[in-house]
């Protein structure tokens, strides 16, 4: 296990509601907003290069999705996360698709070039598009394993200067050194869309609380897993799993997010 | 209370299926076509410089929201909005955001000044932003109480020349004369992305079968609230509250409606 | 009734998870998406001209939808399109509003003449704006009866080379010479925005598994409308009817699509 204080990390979020600033995909954005709503944190998504950097300055985090990415927004995501980077407000990435095409692995590329990412969450097959020994995909579906890819990540984190978190059956978070691996999570989070992506925000959420990119990423994978749990046990199918999913969200208390996350490091 | 006939304006608004033409956000899209739906209305969401004019000649209103915003769906915005005023569409704004970036600040500022517009309903930060004793905002939330910025709504409608509705723990809805207060709602309601949006749009359903902006705008808050109220007597979280929201509005009977409406004037 | 194999047809579509590349409109992308991935295929929705060719390499078909159309997305259905059909990739087009304005029905009409398209979804009125004897239509509602338009449906089919479904009360499908009638439905699919932009994509789903237009098209209808009468067999209410059928999506096993699917030729 690890030592960590979920806690009080999660009252102070929902006592602080940090602000999360989205340059995500259109498929994902109002998931992704109640998403935030329900845990406790504010959302506002916005993508016009005429008040991006305007927007993240009142931010503290910002998120960048490139799902239903086309070229005008790379602009405003480049313009948001270098204002982020001057002013100390974390970024946390999710290539959404990188390997599948090239527009997609080339962005992925110059975004991880030209900013300084906090975070960068996908599945293992985006996480490794970056990395010289990349191997085609298909869709945004999994090519690798994540346990698999445990060494490639820890590589991969150290080349982008980030911690990569890799989900899939089991999540792995890594610095390049130290790893956690998360337990929590159910099948069906696979059968609603945007659940990957909302679980990037989660991590938004709470590295805009502790601006630690290691121990964010774990809590945020570990309490988006374990509100797919909670729903699991209430819903068999992805209507009703999706809402129980937000309901869950909303619902998980400090005591039980510190007792029933399941991290464990090395 | 007021003597609105809110049973038979529910009544012809179920028989008419208004059109109802939005220019509205990414985000909340999905959630505005299914709230008119669910009421009684007909969504129709189209933004194209190319067609907006001849989508909204066949409209019973236009409901205009700007966030998401970005400089191309200005043009889209105006254009709508004018040709709206020549054929006599009413016209009902949201400025989500105003306040917080300066982007949308102007382009709310741009909207009043170029359009005749009917309704414009916000959180009281956003509408405040209109007038010259703006004070900035943090993101899309709210930095008055309702309450204490009535003299200042009433101000500001006179300013805009359009009926000023002010969402909150208590809505007001002022002509800058005349003051309709709300006082349906649900707490709720705060924790599902694109309730105020929805709100808005109700406000384009009614202002689409009756063309009196103050009793329309009054009888839209009132009907929303309403069924946020039904759905928070179902539901105690996010998600499956938003579900119930979605049936009650369906589900509120024109009677219902005249009974249980909590509008008060003066 | 026909002699579709159905039950083959969706185990097929359960093991292969065929991917649909989307290209359509912000309202419905997200329940899209959920579509797909409940009855069991993969979507993607991507539309930049940048990667559209890449993207559609990978997939098993194209739905393609104008719903929230403008002028730059244009561009990427053709070129989206013209891959598709280089390389044998069914295409399946959602003419979302044509009819309503003339932005919309020239696209139609362009499509139709760039593209080979293996089938057209919409309602009577959309469907029927491609022909010479095209009557306007208000917004994305239908103007006329499915039944009524049969004639013209079948001559419209021959005109644009394509299997024509119009959805209604009844949905026909006909290949210009032969007609397959479904009689799965249910009328709160009215109530749900996007239902039939879904539907158009569970067609995607199904001709991504077995390239026969007319069968894929009736099989699509069919198994989208048992899922109706499914979700209103547990809802009364639109909200609730929307989850419902995401559920039912996802639990129909091969043997109750067999047995359940109400489709008649002739």
């Amino acid at each position: 296990m690890v030592n960590y204080d979920l806690k009080s990390l999660l009252e102070e979020l929902r006592e602080k509601r940090p602000l999360v600033h989205n340059i995500t995909n259109y498929v994902v954005m109002n998931f992704t907003a109640n998403t935030l709503l329900a845990l406790g944190a504010s959302p506002v998504m916005a993508h016009a290069v005429d008040e991006v950097e305007e927007m993240v300055s009142l931010a503290n985090a910002l998120v960048i999705n490139i799902g239903t990415l086309s070229r005008e927004w790379i602009e405003s995501m480049l313009k948001a996360g270098k204002r982020a980077n001057e002013i100390g407000v974390p970024v946390v990435l999710d290539p959404v698709g990188s390997g599948a095409t090239s527009f997609r692995t080339h962005t992925f590329r110059r975004l991880v070039n030209e900013l300084k990412l906090s975070v960068v969450r996908g599945n293992a097959s985006e996480i490794l598009s970056i990395g010289s020994d990349y191997v085609g995909t298909r869709g945004v579906e999994t090519a690798h394993g994540a346990e698999e890819a445990l060494e490639a990540a820890k590589s991969v984190a150290k080349e982008i200067d980030s911690v990569a978190a890799i989900t899939g059956p089991v999540d792995l978070v890594t610095d390049g050194e130290r790893v956690v691996r998360c337990y929590n999570g159910h099948p069906l989070l696979g059968s609603v869309t945007g659940t990957g992506c909302a679980a990037t925000a989660a991590i938004g959420a709470f590295i805009g609380i502790k601006n630690e990119p290691l121990e964010a990423a774990a809590a945020g994978l570990a309490f988006f897993g374990l509100a797919g749990e909670l729903a699991g046990d209430r819903a068999n199918s992805p209507g009703s799993f999706m809402i129980s999913l937000l309901d869950a969200l909303h619902e998980i208390t400090p005591e039980e997010f510190q007792k029933k996350a399941r991290l464990e490091e090395g």
